[in-house]
């Protein structure tokens, strides 16, 4: 498949190139993603604080912005991690965790994509339809709405903020102004452990150093981590189990 | 048996109505309960922003308060969970870590329970000792005192405030006004990993979304978590393979 | 052996005394640190709180101090910790992480040891040649420098400030002004967990809470650290499985 070979391909320069993927991202899940990173080859970064913000992302090979756990100190480092990447020029992804859950979340998302140039958005179908605008109701931070009624505010939306956006869920979609893509891999484990969501965030963002191409990295990263969960959740007794195989094949697959 | 019936009954619920349990709680154990409740098939959410309390607690089936790490902004965020979450009529588990090992962690512990309704208090036998007025010895955040010394300070401690109490340890004990139960499940593994105690907290809280008295919802609770811890335990080689099995344990048993 | 021996009789010692270990550390790495030190047999304690750090270090056996994600608020507890830990004569280790990273992480690095008596500092050879003045590129907070680069740098920092110093990597060495040794005990599997170095820091603060000399302490801990690791790659599939199974032997071994 020229897909996989593209993956492959991705994944074996990631190997070599080691990219430096700043996080600026919640504490519950820090931990999965730093262990996922490292799995694929990348090297995670971790930081809260604004007087190493500069140097680091002058190292960054992207920057991930995750808006786990906000307060308003966390929201000022952001924003200075995004003007500085801008000014830079390396790529940030955003994945707005929550948007919809509480007005404050759905309102600090918008603030980012409307005053920084974000190369890609990952969030659920939730997120993405309360950032464009549609009136839902949301179960916390878990998405309940079906993936594929977000598709077409997705797209309008993804004009509009010249954004690509992965929709994840039990079917990931990923779109750009002038172009779809659907994958149904993965494994109905994945929502069962905390952070899989980030981590997809994550892996994005370390496909977007090595391919430049926001949508293709959007894609290959997406078909990519669905693989890997398809192929753990072969051998796993429950969810625990399944988040080692994972990040096993994570190492491994490629 | 009649318990055992009455978990499954519990755990059924919660897979149905998957309750959204609120944690106001340290950054040690958060990715263990997290993982937990979904196990489980409970919604977690994290939050350490006071601007969101008000839409998630609103959202919220319970609050759990943990302890862990406590410094005077978080003490506040708690303060005003504790106060939405009682206008708004949301139950609060609370867990006070680390009781008895600093004055400080007493303190805010005792305020908590004065000034707010608090429907269960879970902790070890010194921090129950030391909130009960106890004068004891504690190392760390680990008790070093047996469980069954506890009971009559709180008990009278339960009548008190109107709290039912968990004392986990070796045997388990939970008490209130006019009952007291103890369990023996459980394995000698679980105080070999970090959090057994906080997550035992947020499954009493995802049981009380479902089972109103607060009483037989930390038995059930308390007893299902042990009975989990058991069967964990009979096929680990140590402390990190025995998480994993429990967290798998929680998902599958019922 | 004689040293095997000696980890055997440090390791009995820790089980019997369960030294409590206070870490002012980095939200990242502070579940895997506190289920590491549990499965050693050691008490870990997390704190983030002026308020409590005097009663906790009066408790505590040693004081572990990681940089990982650090800012103002974050220092300033550290140098409080610190201060108190001097004044009550507990040890303490420090952990660089990201030395050389950003000036602000080697800048902070150095004022601690400036300021205050650290008894072992245990870092990458990219941060410890950050410390000891030297001129190197670093990726992020993993080490890109050969580890034996560094030893005469190390020495000459070690007399200077009269620490310790444990410089991990393919090979670990300990130097202190009179004493070098060397390890090759470990896996190509363990810088791909996040936390194995600040794991490790912590590790040899719980020998040096039951072992005196410092430089024995560290020769000790880092030896059997890496034995574990060996131990453990032998049946691992990947680096999430190598790290269920690297607890596990933590726990065991001995």
């Amino acid at each position: 498949m020229l897909q996989e070979m593209k993956i492959k391909n991705s994944i074996a320069q990631i190997k070599k190139e080691r990219p430096l993927i700043l996080n600026i991202t919640n504490a519950v899940t820090m931990d999965f993603i730093a262990n996922g990173l490292l799995c694929l080859g990348a090297s995670p970064v971790m930081s809260k604080s604004e007087q190493e913000l500069e140097d680091l992302i002058q190292l960054a090979n992207a920057v991930v912005i995750n808006l786990g756990t906000l307060d308003e100190k966390f929201i000022t480092l952001c924003q200075r991690a995004c003007a500085l990447a801008n000014h830079l020029k390396k790529p940030i992804v955003l994945d707005p965790v929550g948007a919809g859950a509480s007005q404050y979340r759905t309102r600090t998302s918008l603030d980012f994509i409307n005053n920084f140039r974000i190369a890609i958005v990952k969030g659920n179908a939730s997120e993405i339809l309360a950032l464009s605008g549609a009136s839902i109701k949301t179960k916390g931070v878990e998405s309940t709405v079906q993936s594929d009624s977000a598709i077409k505010n997705a797209q309008d939306f993804s004009v509009l903020h010249e954004v690509a956006i992965v929709i994840s869920g039990k079917t990931d979609i990923i779109v750009d102004a002038n172009n779809i893509q659907q994958s149904t891999y993965g494994s109905p484990l994945m929502p069962k452990i905390t952070g899989t969501g980030c981590l997809l965030t994550a892996v994005i963002a370390a496909f977007h150093a090595v391919e430049k191409n926001r949508f293709e990295a959007s894609v290959l990263a997406t078909l990519f981590y669905g693989m890997c969960g398809e192929s753990a959740a072969k051998t796993s007794q429950g969810p625990a189990s399944f988040k080692i195989k994972f990040l096993d094949e994570l190492y491994e697959k490629n």
